[in-house]
């Protein structure tokens, strides 16, 4: 943790301080859990009492807004505000300081400088690893995998042969990176495995969530795209694209061959059949079901199974909750008319 | 595995036995696989002959109920009995035995009397392990995580820095404790990642299922209550609470800042969304999805996606499978009347 | 990967050759990557301008197809023929080499031969690998458990004590195998765990899938059928069996006691309650809710939650879509009918 005083800290998000500016502020947390130099941030008026009644001296708020007894930085967006603060005090957690004595690297990767590999780490042979990359306790880096530089790599994530990874990449525990796709030909009562000799590329910005698992490409490749953010246990399977700065949040899957753009919001436990087409700016909420081969149209919202545009739901749904009241009411109609 | 005379168990049971007490029990087991010395269970009528046809020569059962050619003794819960008695018959499984030499444990770590640490385990700087606790191989225990006493970390499980279990508790092989929720803000084309600087408490008699994922808070804290449940893969995020004795089947996701009352049962696959309120006593079906924000009253028993109270459910599902009859209705009202 | 001549893999695959059969073929590709000593494979006529465009100087095709410029082996099925010559063309990527000097296998576990044992596994007292099975890193072999011929156990796979594996069985990182069943009897407001003293059995050519978990049984067994395939996530609880070539896609979850016949398919994300039973044939789409109990018969095909026969839910669903207009033409009815 870093320690700054508040004006300091309003100069460095360009932003209105009201009150004391000398004050110290050396965390960050939320208003009831807060110490006076913890810095808090209230983003909607209805937040004002919980702010106010906070031990921490120091909180960003909107525009326009009073705190009694604090010192105030004003933004346009206080949230966002916050976050570049907490970029500022906290200090990244160390997974890994220096190269730990158990580490097994073999001697034909290629460590970048700074690069930090945990306790009983294993690094394949011909493993590029690029510059202030951490690598944690357990991880298995397969052969001629690439790792670029700055990557936080937790502790227990595996990288089959091959997986490619942009800079500034983070998987967290348990994840399991560019493993077999499920593809399999039947043949005389049982299933072959399809080959699965394509690879995987992950591009610069990435995090992925515990317990995740995503396949590289059978033939071909597996890309998830820069900036993309992968929630705890989300499969994606072979050969699916992922466009930049899509999220997708826990336990939704992504079969194979799926085209996804740019900018998508997925919720949780969404199953995206393969081969489908979901364009950029397009939202799929929690639960939904997209079925083989279907597109979802740029900028579209859809929900349900099958996913379908969110207010056509919405307006179906309606109906569904008031079919009892409908069914008796055709009956009562057939009654008059006999 | 322990020995012991029917007529011993009858006492420790506190309950009636008929027959031979003299004979010795050294196991349990399903009727079909039982060996003579293995103790059964019969719960309802219906499985009386499953139970004569087994080898077993000893049967907890309802009272009322005579088994043919066994020693029998009957109580008024024959499953919760054949559970105690399996508590006196089984001997928990060693998960490690001493402090193996290859595990690595910061000098700073303080371990209580009577801890077990597997081969190639890594346990950080000022982590708290209790008393009679063992930990498993591969297992990753961050800084300052502290254990209670008697827990039971089977091997390949990560704690992310600071997480706090109590005693008792029993976390499977490839759970994820205590990692970062998911949290971004936008900011001109990608996203920013929030904080994720809260805490993590799990409370006494938790289990937690293989390859479960549960968050620490992002500010704030995530808290699973005393006697909890949790089967494999399910995913509890950042700030969520869980109160005392909930259980929660497989694959179910919690989303952010919910909070889930005492004795909740929940089945599996269920999605809940960020900030709603199941109540103590409530129930929520195999696959129902609950919205943001929504609030399932105490004692409440729901289903489907969004989910609503079970019995309105059912009712509009029913008319939902008679669609094309009413349909039909409507269509030949509809020529009727013209 | 191996390198042979055209002509080779057309005497191999039983083939019609077609242009220069001394070429050398020494991979596998998609039409877009291939490299010239490729071999690519067209299935319908629709691909032919991919596969024409393409730099891979050798094609397997459909009988009665020609490709301009390329050499071509034609046959009755293309995709099978291809899966069949990558066997020949590509060596399996090594997970271990030999028996690494980290690896720590109790004295009294028993290793084929051949068997190869990567840095940091760990195989406990009396488990039993059979001849040229490959363990990889950090691979946790519990006490009594038993691996056939031939297996590929990647990095990171926990098997718990006693599990039994046949021959031939893959099973990737992450992977939680024999871990204890979700059953509890409730007991004065709190869970008291039901024994989970089982034991599970995979047979030959299982393949199963990253991060997926098998529970062993409570008492009796879990059986995992011969040839059978389960994707990344896939969860099957206790008591569970599942026949024969059966396959079940990612994320999907089979709750306890289910019976699953032979070449059943399961599509993603689907949630099977407990004691169902699947029969021979019968194939559930993805998202698919099975109810406790419920029994899909043998070559029925199910969707929807709860599942019912696919053509049925279509027309069910068919006038939920339908539903605003249906209500529509009943209010104009109700209004004509005054």
């Amino acid at each position: 943790m870093k320690k700054m005083k508040a004006e300091e800290l309003a100069g460095i998000l360009n932003a209105k301080l009201d009150g004391d500016g000398d004050i110290w502020i050396a965390g960050i947390a939320a208003p009831e859990e807060a110490r006076e130099e913890d810095l808090i941030y209230v983003e909607a008026p209805k937040h004002k009492e919980r702010a106010e009644a906070s031990r921490a001296r120091c909180a960003i708020v909107a525009e326009g807004m009073r705190l009694r007894n604090k010192t105030t930085i004003a933004v346009k967006q206080p949230k966002l505000a916050f976050v570049k603060a907490a970029e500022h005090l906290l200090e990244e957690e160390t997974i890994a300081r220096g190269i730990h004595a158990t580490a097994l690297i073999d001697a034909s990767a290629k460590l970048g400088t700074g690069v930090a590999v945990g306790p009983y780490a294993v690094i394949e042979a011909n493993a590029v690893v690029g510059v202030k990359t951490q690598i944690g306790a357990f991880c298995f880096i397969g052969r001629n995998a690439q790792i670029g530089d700055s990557c936080r790599i937790f502790p227990r994530v595996t990288l089959y042969a091959d997986a490619k990874l942009g800079d500034r990449v983070r998987v967290h525990s348990g994840a399991v990176i560019g493993c077999d796709g499920f593809g399999y030909v039947y043949d005389e009562g049982r299933y072959r495995k399809f080959p699965q000799a394509g690879n995987l590329e992950i591009e610069d910005d990435v995090e992925i969530g515990s317990n995740a698992t995503i396949a590289r490409g059978s033939l071909g490749r597996t890309r998830i795209g820069r900036g993309v953010k992968l929630d705890n246990m989300v499969h994606v399977a072979h050969n699916v694209s992922i466009g930049e700065h899509t999220v997708i949040a826990a336990q939704t899957g992504i079969s194979g061959s799926c085209e996804i753009g740019d900018h998508v919001v997925i919720g949780g436990q969404v199953g995206v059949a393969d081969h489908c087409r979901i364009e950029s700016g397009s939202i799929v909420g929690a639960q939904a079901g997209i079925p083989t081969g279907k597109k979802i149209r740029a900028g579209q919202t859809v929900w349900g199974t099958p996913a379908r545009p969110l207010e056509r739901f919405k307006r179906q749904y309606a109906f569904f909750e008031r079919l009892p009241e409908l069914a008796e009411r055709l009956k009562r109609l057939e009654e008059r008319v006999k």
